[in-house]
């Protein structure tokens, strides 16, 4: 009896083994799953959009008393549903993937396990369910079905600019950062003595500060004195000025790549004047690297 | 007296086909209600105008109680006239129009067919009635002879550049969507658990989340504690910067296009330098298609 | 007697006669008061900044409560010494004017006798006298001292955008109108209906429609329904993105009138490349038309 | 005795004196201070900045009741260390320099200076010690260890057209303050009568429209008459509309700029096309100077 366990042990090890290195199935499921140029893998990723947009309803549903009053049973049903159907395609994708620890570590990796975790954390704390929210920043992969996102991966002008001029952006934000930080505290001395004020301590008055200054505006804390008017009106002023500064950043890098790419000169044929997003030379057809 | 009968029938059914087989009473109309070169359609045009704009008006006044209370009658026996006249434009429209199925199933013909609908249906739903102010799209057509809107028909540098980048906006709003479903659930987990909380669904706090991106700031929904705080803050600085993507995407497309169309080389001489509104070649007069 | 009377009319009635037809006075303080070249036309702008600026402080402080309780007489005596001497101030520029006529119908002598008008009108109607703040257009023209406006008189490039862009940017407008009773009308469908809400007639749902759009946001009416907060969202969205509109119009003008001056002609020595502000050529001194 | 004590005295003094004119010390000291580039002198700058942030956390921990009061003795010790320490910075820093007025009078010197006065005048102004908060500029200078302050030494296109356009923002600014303090006094005279209104002086009216215009719209002061709503809705889209003109400003003056430098010719070989940021001759390595 024992030998007939050990047998049926050693069988079972044996599928499970041919199953895990059956090359074949992997290759066909990774067709599916990764990619969507075949009819199937368009039909898998419709599938996957419609279950992701569904699961984040259900949540969505589920933090609205009214309703999960009355469906706590369905709502709590489709989120282990939905969760135990992202968990067995999280395990499909590392099974199939050619290296699957390249996959784990990668973004859209961590995204997948994350957008599967919070149902189980969910057991431990009540409030982590709502993180299962997560899950809409899969549709980001999936919705290259839909061919939107060519633009991205080409050497897109805009995006250029934007990292190009990222380091600009970052000190234009501390200098807003310093700025906000002094206006909060001189408004701390005007207004803080006011009775029952919202400008009761310094973080709120710098909360304030931003409010004002990005031209958001909620009126939740709103100077009264006249001082505190006319600071908070000269704080509005400057803070429509330098709306502009961010757009003058990106426009300014853009002009310049522009012409930069635009002078691109092909290193085959030496001819310049290609298109800002060519690849390959329009005239021989080299491809065009960034020296030259 | 039967055939006397058979016999009006008759005079009545030429009489009614001759009518509706007149091709220059036909033409006359059209000229007159369709087209706004001639003194009588201009004309038409004008006081098309501001009937359009009278019952535009009536209808928001009905709208006001202290208006409504003292002038009901006279506002519900105008709403009538202009619902009247409009029908009535719209069948003589339909009767002149050398397409009559083409003009119903267009844009316009829908927008004034609906321009009359909703008194009919307001005697089944009451609110359906101001459903009229749907009339001030009639205007888009009728301004026409003003001569405002030559440059729409125009291959316009904006509108094109506008037409070109939408699929880069369309991406842009979903990731923003995207953006705004996280921050709104993480929103709801930092203050849903406060007192009297606006924050008291994830639907409320991604509305939230939208009123502050887009720089509105209600305050109807503001966060009280301060990690709240801390987070709208991050959330005005990213709709701060993010306000300067739309901008640029359009900027970028707008310069490309202007280079693009300066470019365009005239199929029959050969030259290039074209102003970008350009339909014909300045130097020879020849059409100057997109192919070159 | 009589005839000693008569002696002493003519006598003044000469004198007059000579003082109003005094050239030599006249363009004296024609140089003084319209223009600011010579020190003492200079010391006149400069003396007339400080009158206009602290007559401009005596309304606005009139309106503060807790001032005009403790100060009304120094400050209507002041008003009335100030409206005294801008009166004074109007009548010499008509006296020394060359084209007495051409200077009242123009804008700043429209501005000029509704700065001392006001007052006069205050007897009548209490609150017009508060229409004195009319004077701060003074400013503008006198503001010229220092040599502040000088790219007002050039061909300024933005200004001749803007200009040559107005068209466009009214029927921009004219959109938004059409958009914004659109948008006002379902709001009072959906919203109307609440209880005790501000949504309660058309105009206040088109003035709410027009805070939301333009990123203004008071809060003072603010949706509660979760279609009216789904609509908001959508108009927020839609703003956000029609913002891009109006500076995308100016700036592609911009460049094309950019382009256009750079490749003006010299109609002399048939050059181009001039500045775009340049009215004469650069390399023969010819002056720059349009025309070429 | 005496004589001891002379000696002793002049012993000190002479002590004093080497160590006051010890050149070596003081430049091996100015290198660790106002340098970044050696070791000891990144060590100290990275050692500052964590003095500054903690110092200015502290100000800000301060303001808050709930931290302060329970404690208040740790954060005021802090608050002493940190002010000896940047006091006796300070002094080093006077020392080491070789142009010690020119640093005293420099903006930094004066902003160091100021970030050790206000806790010695805390002494007889409470309040005056949350000025410490000015301690965040010093962050400006210090920051130049992450090297992300280089572009804005060179010829940056932005600074240069923010700089060339100043003028411009500034009688766009002027403009601005004339139109809002003629909206502010319409409104007064408009809603001023409605009784417990917030629009009851001209002052706060003016508050009223600077934060209309600059669509920051808080909501503590709105319009209820129709009037007034209409002449806020007109007010919104003028600020909504002027929003392009800083930014259309800064954008001509860029596109001029950056013409003109590409236009720049090397005074040594007279080729153009140089970099904007470039400041020698890439062909012949000359420098460029803007005279040409």
């Amino acid at each position: 009896m024992e030998e007939k366990k050990t047998g049926l042990w050693k069988a079972f090890k044996n599928k499970i083994n041919t199953f895990l290195h059956n090359k074949e199935l992997k290759e066909k499921l990774y067709v599916i799953i990764f990619e969507s140029d075949t009819p199937k893998g368009k039909l898998f990723d419709v599938f996957l959009i419609g279950f992701i947009i569904m699961s984040v309803l259900v949540v969505i549903l589920e933090s609205v008393v009214t309703f999960s009053d009355h469906f706590r049973l369905a709502l709590q049903i489709l989120e282990y549903v939905f969760t135990a159907f992202f968990t067995f395609e999280y395990l499909v994708r590392i099974y199939c993937s050619p290296k699957p620890k390249k996959y784990i570590f990668s973004f859209f990796g961590i995204v997948d396990l994350l957008a599967t975790l919070p149902l189980y954390l969910g057991f431990l704390f009540t409030s982590a369910r709502y993180l299962l929210i997560i899950r809409t920043f899969r549709l980001i992969r999936v919705f290259r079905v839909f061919k939107l996102f060519n633009f991205l991966e080409e050497g897109n002008l805009l995006l250029v600019s934007l990292r190009l001029s990222s380091r600009k952006i970052f000190v234009f934000f501390f200098f807003v950062l310093i700025l906000v930080t002094s206006i909060g505290t001189i408004m701390f001395m005007v207004e803080g003595t006011q009775p029952d004020t919202q400008f009761n301590n310094i973080p709120n008055c710098i909360y304030w500060a931003i409010v004002t200054m990005t031209t958001v505006g909620y009126g939740d804390i709103t100077p009264v004195t006249p001082v505190g008017r006319f600071i908070s009106a000269c704080v509005m002023l400057i803070g429509y000025t330098i709306i502009a500064v961010p757009t003058g950043i990106v426009s300014a890098t853009m002009i310049k790549e522009h012409r930069r790419r635009s002078e691109l000169r092909c290193p085959h044929c030496f001819r310049t004047g290609h298109e800002e997003e060519a690849k390959y030379c329009k005239y021989c057809g080299g491809k065009l690297d960034e020296f030259s």
